[in-house]
């Protein structure tokens, strides 16, 4: 692995990861006020089509971190629906 | 361009212009009550690590969607550490 791998493996690390605390912060104050509805339905639309395209393209590393993203997402946007 | 590929531009357009919406939401109401500063953080380091990718991987849709993703984040990321 390079060093060019590894910054791509970082960056896909943080922005993967970044939604927890969004998602862990809205279950816990139930405050989505502030939270864009339009962000989170494209946003979520978008990490699906991705989870697609890493099954399709058989890319291991796509699929898994948008999994995981698609997940929060589809959290924060359950949360958004029902508490705006 | 064969379909995946179509699926995938399709996806990077949706994650990209999602926090579109999102940066105009918080530029306009200077409400971030809601939003995770840990999100924002960890997401902008993501997407500039990302376009740091992109840029030395010779990947022209890595670097251009993510420069424009870092320009959303760093604008929320912005307003939430001015108004919180």
């Amino acid at each position: 692995m390079n060093y060019i791998e590894i910054i791509g493996l970082a960056a896909a690390f943080c922005t993967t990861i970044s939604f927890l605390p969004q998602a862990v912060k809205t279950i816990r104050s139930k405050n989505t006020e502030g939270i864009s509805l339009s962000m989170y339905v494209v946003f979520t639309v978008g990490t699906f089509l991705w989870l697609l395209y890493g099954v399709m393209a058989h890319s291991l590393p796509v699929t898994a971190a948008n999994a995981v993203t698609f997940l929060f997402a589809g959290i924060i946007l359950g949360y958004k629906l029902r508490y705006r």
